[in-house]
């Protein structure tokens, strides 16, 4: 992608997430694989309803703007997986409260949705995405995930919230929004659960 | 109806579902029988909030698209009712979760909103909806729920969706709104009996 | 108000209703009452969120449609309440949830927000909101109803919906929109209540 | 701010609180500190998702309009904060629902999200938000509520809604945005609590 289309495509993301309620007061941050191999990322402390290109800065290429305090979590996994050119990081208040919630992995199975995950084909097998601790410090978090990384392109990050990732920003986007559903259809099921009368 | 009426009422459709988020992570797929009698589908993967007339094909005809993994559920509706115009598939995730908690059938009493389905005249009545098991083989989930099907022109498949249709796009999309309305009715009511302190 | 203003306000208010919720699959009715004494209602059938000034009708005056099942109900208000300038009845999910739990009334206590009901004054009084059984013969509901209304300009028909007036179109908004509201607050303080570990 | 750049932030922020159900029923009320040190606030009564320029008055300016009732409530917040720039008053439902059930405070513990408010630097300390009775006399709530301001630059009247405030109005709208937040995250928390099975 160029950095237009990459702009283009990250704020139309910004727009969609924050009007869902998955970017609540600035929180968040995106980012994307130029074709010729640098990342392009959220300035800090933009409000993602409200980006402009000026939001969005290319690492390394003295953009006055000071990049996402998480970048190095993006950058973590674009080495990770060269296939990534995509990177997105939500905040949907049903999936933080599920992360606090849980142990140290949330479990989904039986869900034909879990389709909309890049690699799986069926809604019969288990499915299970990392949590791990929330750290001020990056290299914690990193330190703690990159080992615990599976098939499915997303990890929690406790009381924090969700990065997930794919080939391009529309597969990216794809991930986040099916876990961010698949976490209001835990609350659904868990709340018509806890009534049988 | 015309394929352009048709691409004009599923593309609103599409909208308006994802916007409900009933149509999450591109999931979900719609068709309409045109007045020649062939069916009109979404192809496979398009975004439902972002349909354009190149995501609708029209079966048989020679269109680059691969239509939905669910086409035979849909033809299997077609074959059986005659006066069916429009079936649609969603995945509101109140109703998904709904069908991960209920037997093998969902039962409405006493709402009035039931009346918005075709051929029910008053809130007082038993209403059944069928929950069969999810298969990504579509010859068995077609043949758990066709021989179920009574007056309610729906079926929910378990943790994957609800098939609804209708003589025409717009009661086809009623029939959806008003079970996906109808779930989270009962989603609130199960929550509110909850606690009675 | 003129047939045109009541025309503008009554589709403005589809819209607002239908986009939170609270006019699912064409459900509910509005109407208001003209200078001149008559009133203008929707017809039946009619999708709340598409209004258009052929859907709202005079009665009495030739107009083609048929007038809503329930405009009984809504005449009966105009009677009783000679200041009533406009009648609306939606349909929240958490709302008709509710009028299937409680009783055979609703109370409302300690809500600063009740103060949007004409004449309450304070937060600190006891609001009742009477819950009728719902019936497909309006002559009952009007029976039940009539002799039960008191302050609050409003009553809820259980399984069914809520009806709600004031002197004016904006008045009868900000009346149902108040209590559509005081009942999702009920249902997060039931919900929060539930669970105290 | 000038004049015409508050009356343009405030609309910009009833439109988008209203959207969010955060200003039911003409709800809430939103000040702004003038660059020549006088207060702007909107108007008694006016629907905050369709303010004009006319429903924001300054303080002292004869303008016809009267002031919010709860004016004294914003006035203390400009004096003891001289760097305090706006203040807004939102009602969630969840948020108020929260009020009710805790006792005089609400604490937030290991929330990334808590970032958003000024001064905080890290999830892992314990905010304190203040909770106070509510009153028809600003008086009272003013008096209970000054003595308990902390760090964080907002306060919980029970069964009313929240008061927040910030540098300017972007600030000030991102304090209610996080604590409106941390309210839902609450509540599916809770439900996600209720049901372990």
């Amino acid at each position: 992608m160029t950095i237009e289309e990459v702009e283009t495509a990250l704020i139309a993301i910004g727009r969609y997430f924050q009007a869902r309620g998955w970017a609540p007061a600035t929180a968040g941050n995106y980012s994307a694989r130029l074709q010729d191999g640098r990342i392009a990322i959220t300035v800090s402390g933009a409000h993602k309803g409200r980006l402009t290109s000026r939001d969005i800065m290319v690492l390394g290429s003295g953009h006055p703007g000071r990049p996402s305090a998480e970048t190095a979590l993006h950058l973590s996994i674009y080495q990770a997986f060269p296939e990534a050119g995509c990177v997105l990081h939500s905040h949907g208040a049903v999936l933080v409260a599920l992360s606090r919630v849980l142990g140290d992995e949330w479990v989904i199975e039986g869900h034909e949705l879990a389709k909309a995950l890049p690699g799986v084909t069926s809604h019969d097998i288990r499915i299970s995405v990392p949590i791990v601790e929330n750290s001020q410090d990056m290299i914690e978090i990193e330190a703690a995930v990159m080992p615990r990384l599976g098939i499915v392109p997303a990890y929690l990050i406790r009381g924090h919230g969700i990065y997930g990732w794919g080939r391009d920003t529309a597969e990216a986007e794809r991930v986040i929004e099916a876990l961010e559903w698949l976490a209001e259809a835990e609350l659904a099921e868990r709340s018509l659960r806890a009534c049988r009368d």
